[in-house]
């Protein structure tokens, strides 16, 4: 029975891009179908629902907008990514070392709770950049001596890696163009922080192996982002000076 | 090489319980060590870290409180129930079909993001019972029709009964005995809603199917749950009281 897998996906979403990056590494056979997530198409939310899913049909004809009756519509990043893991083993991407795929899960896990709320804080809600560096120390204690691998588990490219990866990204990118909602020139700032503090050394390497992987560039548009966030950070610095000078 | 499995835990805990059902449905040779979380043993940080725990030695004869330097240590409830999943693949807990496998995992994020917080804001923190209501019509939505399936996903108990099953006992026997941050009489009110309102229906079908499994039942102790709560809601009250009185 043939199989169509259709990632609907948005370039600027970081969950999305993790199912996107698994479906390259597995060199699956899919369709991108990119969604405008601040004016989605009528036909997205009564047949397809969310933002990023894998809609795995039997049909290899219908269109994205029209998925058959007996597509299967899944949705959440990771549990896109261990579908992707799941339909092609091949790929490598979750070992089948019971350990191994315990441990990329845990790191996930850590990643998850201690680096993803702060990410979204600094970002989206101006809190301060503590939290993103207390959630680089979280992720950095479980990274293996580089001597012994280069990537978060094991001796090759991951789940883990996959999970982190879009995140990492798009900190880098908005950092380094100053791009958030803190003071011009603080971003940059912040970065060179990162960059430059000894003890985040074995975080930079890091960072470096999994933004070089070619799954990665192949999914990523950094000039792209730039833009999007550059529109975006402008709107909500402008409601926040409407708000503040309502308030007055 | 000869493996060993040891199970740090503690019955009052839904997140520990989850591991032991996997355990026990995996009919896995395992030594379960009760760990009071209120007075950990002082080798437990050090030694073995947080509270639930797989650890999986390669030394049969290491006691709980000595593991050896070669033990694994991993940790987080779900990560370990797919590591027993993992371990013993012939257990069934979790689906050798992808789309299975994604809607297992799915099925617990739907409870992780929207049942459990309300679940901890209702007992821990005082907040109202509408919270859980809501979390157990999006869980009941995900459900199949009982003439398919009494459990979550295909037609067998699974990881994501297993990750449900711990918290919905302790909801129903904290408030069948009316422990809970409510006035007097609260508790048994809301389950006597939950067990009567119509729209509930296929959850308590749910609910009947996963906490008469054997597993389950091997694994929770509603005498031992029931006591635990009455202290720790007998604190959190006076400490409740007190405080108001220390306001006034």
């Amino acid at each position: 029975m043939a199989k169509q897998i259709t990632l609907y996906t948005a370039k600027i979403c970081p969950y999305a891009q993790r199912v996107e990056i698994a479906l390259k590494e597995a060199k699956a056979d899919y369709t991108s179908c990119q969604i405008d997530l601040q004016n989605k198409p009528v036909w997205f939310a009564p047949k397809i629902n969310p933002a990023s899913k894998v809609h795995d049909s039997h049909h290899l004809s219908s269109p994205p907008e029209e998925p058959s009756d007996e597509a299967i519509r899944l949705a959440e990043s990771l549990v896109l990514v261990e579908f992707v893991a799941d339909l092609f083993p091949e790929s490598g991407i979750l070992s089948s070392d019971p350990v191994e795929r315990a441990q990329s899960r845990f790191f996930i896990e850590v990643f998850t709770t201690r680096f993803a709320p702060a990410h979204v804080g600094f970002f989206l809600r101006g809190e301060p950049f503590e939290g993103v560096v207390k959630g680089i120390e979280a992720l950095q204690a479980l990274l293996p001596p580089e001597e012994k691998s280069k990537f978060a588990v094991g001796n090759r490219f991951s789940v883990a890696d996959i999970a982190v990866a879009p995140f990492i990204a798009r900190l880098q990118t908005a950092l380094t163009n100053d791009l958030g909602l803190f003071e011009a020139g603080e971003g940059k700032k912040l970065w060179e922080k990162v960059q430059s503090d000894p003890r985040f050394e074995r975080f930079r390497k890091y960072t470096e192996a999994i933004l070089e992987r070619e799954s990665f560039k192949a999914t990523y548009d950094p000039e792209y982002i730039t833009k999007a966030y550059g529109q975006r950070f402008a709107l909500f610095k402008a409601q926040r000076s409407a708000a503040s000078a309502s308030a007055q």
